[in-house]
């Protein structure tokens, strides 16, 4: 064995106060993984922890790693562990669920009250050479998919989680609200699963130029126009099937309800800075709607990785830029700072 | 045929302006039926438009007859109906969806944008003599049922809607906020189809001590009372399958949310003055709760019959107060004032 | 008005009796258009009803015209229709639901026991240049599609269907037991739908190829290998998420709840010659199985048209020959005969 | 620890060759629990190893310990445990899934392919003094709930999960074709579930007479009348909205979809000897039924435990035997010869 015994790794001691430091090497133990990080993406959640120190209730009151989607290479075993081999490429799901509780029996492990998930306090993420992982959390990538692509799969299971509550039909129109990554994983999943018009919208135009390209068949700004009339006159009064609120604004949970046809669903993945979702009880109402919240993501990864794997959904395109570990102060303020062009910003913590 | 060509019927014309009018009796066309009123629940959305001119964004801006939860005789046909006889006693659904959009040929007739409700302006409700109504809305009902009965299937019947949206599963734990009619028959629903605990929560003591006596196996008063932390404690930490949201109250669908256990369900029946629905978007989303608005009903009446038939859900003991045509004005103003001891007021209008 | 007063339809009058007559035009009543038929496919039933004068216990007693997968173009109002214009080419959808039971109120017009349905005894069909169908039946084809594709859109509408009750979630393993044309449509419909792998099962050589060229990932013969095996091992053991039963064989449903995961789902499509579907009880209790039957369509013709019109489902390629009404007998001498390559035969009866 | 060294147990050796034996007790391991058993219901399944030594191709082909309904009071813990304590009243599910597999992960662990289930060979099952099972499996009893009941919960639970596959409304109507112990488990949970009426079917007189006497409101006997006739007129024609079919016989799968209503389920129980289900491909496509077979139960213990102590459901009177450990021979040929006024027969193995 001859993994080192410090590693280097980034935390965060304060608001925009990250430290490379040199750590003891985590040792893995019965089911575990000793994992060599291969690629890291920076997460909208990265970015709230380093400029503001936390999310809602959950805050950094000791140094923490962060990062959480990734991928990795299989550097060695605990006891036990069966089906992986040493040097094999995997990604890596990043919520160690408790398997106990009853979301967990009942096959709900992303509702699970006391899981641990990379880089929530006080748990540690990713920006690191080595961390330690259940085995069972790591899914080997077949050959052709990149490091970087195994990483995006955190965010596109999101998405597809997203799609999984939306119960799309063949046919069925959809509006996503926001073109962050989020927004365009699930216009992608929504493309591929049957959906014969998506409407997005978003205020960066070239967010809007990208989902263009991508995946959408119509991408509206919501500063210059009505987003609700227009996308009522697109789809002849009748509104979308579902309306998917990736935007995370005060005003989008209502436009996503305003835009759903009667009987629709309203599909929340967003996470609004003023930590409240609020709609006018009238439009909810007198359209029986259905509202459903995305908790990250649940038994999504051999999926995710099919439908990568196929050509079914690009995830390559979303990484814009990509930067060593030292960087990643840099990375973290560029994609701050929404600096055009960012999409998906990957830290490259080591090669094979 | 005998029925007399003016007929007697309460007019509002503004706010806390109801007339006492001779009016033309109405002619059943084709597939419509001439129905002579005899029992007519007040719903609080009369008092509204009693006390304020308005629902929301619906307005009062002609004179206007009230009332819709109702049960007739059967005094005449229009050409081609066909399964009704004269003198019948029939329980009457007040909407008249239009048959053709979307909503209605999916089977969803409460979400018609173009339906006809009796006493949401502009159109005539039922606080008359006669009335005439599609033949299609009128169920017979069986002997024993009174004519009060068969007014309360229609509150009756958005609470079969409300449970209909839930999807209990035999021995889940449900919580009702709000202790007036439609949550009290959602709790009786509730009871009747497998809910092995219900928690009710109203502020009026006197609803509180009828949510006991009636099915409830705990009833707390909100302004004494933490009541998300008192149905935490009874449920062991673990909240609530289902949550009713049936007060309209600013807080309740917040509440709601909080007691729904993780994966739970958010039913919402309340109709808020302030038009607003608010929750935490940190609660709604680590819990992953789905969230579903009850408009009004549909295809709840064979239903709701043999539900009252069977003895599984008592209505009659709502109805606490009985006031002929002429006291409409009077009790529209008892119900208003919430008295001690009311539920719900019903106009007889007329004896078989 | 220059309709002729006369019309050639091909009327069958007994077993491989069909005879091309001069029938009177039809007269469209209220609601109703009269068309100009243009295509119309040759489906399996009418195979059926032209070789054994039966299917099951719907028999032929009387001359009856066939055919019901249509285009057509709108020749003349009856009273109160809105929406179509004359010289317009519509897609028909051929069954005429009765709008009143409870199937068709609650969403279901496919189970309606009244339905009437083009070319089930005793209900004529449209091998024939004008038929007279409900406005509500007619769905306006956009600009680029052809009638052959608006014939199409009846069989894609029952491929559809069996998707809608599939429920399939992005990444989705499917089987599809059968490539005639519903199998070759149900898997088009899957692959749109984001199924990630299609495995398609078929003993005639020619539609294995069609399949492959078309949308599977793998076409089987069952009668050279044990496709239950074959399929398992190409899953790893695990069986598919959705198995579709579209031949109609004695064996295939068997095969089917074999092919399928545990707590899988197996959608039966397919109409057995003898009337019979048995599977084992072990296999499909021990896996817990869901299994859902396919009757026609329902709410599909607005989907259809947006998933042919994207190109998203390519029905044209379905259309293998085209005769003109003079030799039906031959095109369903020919379908009959399984002739290589035949696919779908489209009887095109008049160009606008 | 003063628990003995050596306990009894009940041996199949061959068919109908049962032995009482002194065998080692075994000792918990970590997360285990030793029981001593209390109360063990006898099972359909225990009666087919008993005189045919097999189900379908379960075989037992080493001496094997049966039962596996059954409850006990805690005696000893292996490391770990927590929440039990010594003495306590506990049911037990006999079911120990792997906890690793998707149909485990995914929160059906009643569809684990490698679940170990007592009395299933070659696993032991409880007709013996003493066992160990994981902690997890075992669910303390509330006060008043006695041991026979806490065993009864086993089959309670199959009845629950077949009643949550129907997704049952308010107010449907339900046909149970066998009055066997889990036909009549099946109409208490429904009744109790806000079933409005409940057909059962049953050849055997004391099991008609039980089940009216129980919750039926009609019960019929399949051999002197056509019960698919009478129950269509019962419902007015229209049938019910799920059919339950309990009986294993080879005609009752037919049974339950022909007496389901258009869109209806029909939700399979039965274990058939023949190990075949036949239905009438017709009779299920012209509904477009859904079919849902019953594989034991999952999370039902808690929802269980709430049913019997409420007193929705009435576990006790269907116990109506009660056997030693030491006259279990007796018990099973009673059982088998459905004896008149055989429901369940207990064997009381040992008391507090």
């Amino acid at each position: 064995m001859k993994e080192p015994r410090t590693i280097r790794a980034a935390r965060l001691h304060g608001i925009r106060d990250l430290r490379l430091e040199n750590l003891p090497r985590p040792t893995p133990g019965p089911g575990e993984v000793l994992l060599k990080v291969a690629s890291v993406g920076i997460c909208g959640s990265d970015v709230h922890y380093y400029l503001e120190g936390r999310i809602g209730n959950q805050v950094v009151t000791a140094p923490i790693i962060m990062g959480h989607e990734f991928s990795a290479w299989v550097a060695d075993f605990g006891e036990g562990v069966e089906g992986l081999e040493i040097g094999q490429l995997v990604a890596v799901e990043p919520a160690i669920s408790c398997g106990e509780c009853e979301s967990c029996r009942h096959g709900h492990p992303n509702l699970c009250p006391s899981v641990r998930f990379c880089s929530t306090p006080p748990v540690d993420g990713v920006f690191a050479e080595y961390t330690v992982m259940p085995a069972r959390n790591c899914f080997p990538l077949p050959q052709g998919l990149s490091p970087a692509e195994g990483a995006m799969l955190e965010p596109l299971g999101v998405a597809i989680h997203a799609v999984d509550l939306a119960h799309l039909k063949p046919g069925y129109t959809v509006a996503v609200l926001g073109a962050g990554p989020i927004g365009l994983l699930i216009a992608a999943v929504v493309r591929a699963s049957g959906a014969s018009a998506i409407y997005v919208t978003e205020p960066l135009a070239y967010r809007r130029q990208f989902a263009l390209d991508y995946v959408a068949d119509a991408a509206l700004n919501p500063d210059d126009i009505v987003v609700v009339a227009e996308i009522m006159r697109l789809t002849g009064g009748r509104g979308v099937d579902v309306a998917f609120e990736a935007a995370g604004a005060p005003e989008t949970p209502q436009q996503a309800a305003a835009l759903a046809r009667p009987g629709g669903k309203v599909i929340v993945a967003g996470i609004p800075a003023d930590d409240t979702m609020t709609m006018n009880a009238s439009t909810v109402r007198h359209k029986g709607l259905t509202i459903k919240l995305v908790r990250r993501m649940k038994h999504t990864y051999p999926r995710a990785i099919r439908l990568v794997q196929t050509g079914m959904v690009d995830v390559k395109s979303l990484v814009t830029h990509t930067f060593p570990l030292e960087r990643i102060a840099e990375a973290l303020e560029m994609v701050a700072a929404y600096d055009d062009g960012v999409l998906r910003a990957m830290i490259q913590i080591s090669n094979a």
